[in-house]
């Protein structure tokens, strides 16, 4: 039977979500963690591939088990097995046709900003420092990227995909307890884009770009227009949603 | 000449502020960092101890030194010889007659709450985890500890102090983001004072304390009628305050 998991992850110390023979990455983790439980080798699919250094509120990842923990406790059963940097928030079981990738419907990132002239330890971790900034340009700014855009010169090279072309739903720039935070939600996103889209944000807020070069990057989808790519540790994927037919088990 | 330094740190890997043998703490990277810059052997006091595990946005030192830094620039000198996880704030020249600890007239700490069944990789480096409790109830048991009391029953043994008789000026519970935070300000803390004091005030959210513990605390001096000593995770040094008069250095 397939199950669907919602992860959270400090993505710090690892080298990602997806295996690699580099390090150790949070797939690895949790399919470690079911062999430890179950006995089975089985391989985890996560709904994107986080970089290195970012890190999850809810990531969903699917596998198939044969094993008899009941679906909705599996998530209390495995969470023993892992590090403490990765912990597994629910499960259920899902119909076979579910798929975390194919069926993703949303995600939603979030970029954190924090204001100081000197690193601040205790916001280091999960967030990017940066002086003082004109928020109400970054958020005019950020105002642009709502809609269906071809993407491409907000993309790092590498990533094979058929299109650029993504539609962005939802983008809100939010001052809480001293962080600033980018809340962007799409149907998908290319490789970076975030972290791109955030670098732009960022320079249009310090000056150093302005809304017609993010205009032009649309239209030339040149990467030379948009702003630098953005530290991995300040990006957080806060959720990805599915429609519920495509996953709910008749109950 | 004597440098009044303001210091935040992830206390995580230290064993605490103090310079001990088994391991490395916060005072001695910082008396590292300045015979880094200095070629000085010095000794850098703080206002009071934290212990390994605890945070601080703003620990407040000092120490002496016949450096030609200027004082004012002597916190952005020394940053890059200090680890990540220690950063200096700002730094002034004091009047000789300053002392971080005897000078100190009130200090301030968090200590931080978040809600879930599950332990969030997100939230645990900072925070403690706890089920759903009585928010009022704890509002209600912390302001019992506002004034002056014998809080004897609120400390760890092991320190060698003259009176367990400390003044609360101020405390308070505030819901933030996700978080719920116990502030509070008092003229001085003991040994474990806040994380006793929040284990008391989180054990009456969870009905296994009363008020009544509370005030027979305070009249019998007894450990037992106390809460739990929470994580030191949990904790933050937010502020040490002092005199203008004891330290501004004329100008």
């Amino acid at each position: 039977m397939r199950i669907k998991i919602t992860v959270s992850y400090d993505g710090t110390d690892f080298v990602g979500w997806q295996r690699q023979k580099n390090g150790y990455s949070v797939q690895q983790s949790i399919e470690e963690a079911i062999f430890s439980l179950t006995g089975e080798t089985v391989s985890v699919t996560g709904s994107g591939r986080t970089d290195a250094g970012v890190h999850a509120e809810g990531q969903v990842a699917h596998f198939d088990t044969e094993s008899s923990v009941p679906p909705e406790k599996f998530y209390l059963a495995l969470n023993p097995f892992l590090p403490d940097s990765v912990k597994i928030l629910s499960s259920e079981r899902v119909k076979d046709t579910f798929h975390s990738v194919r069926c993703a419907k949303k995600k939603t990132y979030c970029y954190s900003f924090y204001f100081s002239s000197v690193p601040l330890p205790l916001k280091e971790r999960y967030a990017t420092r940066t002086d003082s900034v004109d928020v109400e340009k970054m958020r005019d700014a950020l105002s642009l990227f709502i809609g269906k855009h071809d993407f491409k010169a907000f993309s790092s090279v590498g990533s094979s995909v058929k299109t650029s072309e993504r539609e962005i739903y939802d983008a809100k720039l939010i001052e809480e307890n001293g962080f600033l935070r980018l809340y962007i939600t799409g149907n998908g996103f290319l490789y970076n884009m975030v972290r791109i889209i955030a670098g732009t944000v960022l320079a249009v807020g310090q000056g150093s770009k302005t809304k017609d070069d993010i205009i032009n990057a649309f239209v030339d989808g040149e990467r030379n227009y948009a702003g630098k790519t953005l530290p991995a540790k300040g990006l957080t994927l806060k959720s990805a949603e599915y429609i519920e037919e495509d996953w709910l088990f008749e109950r």
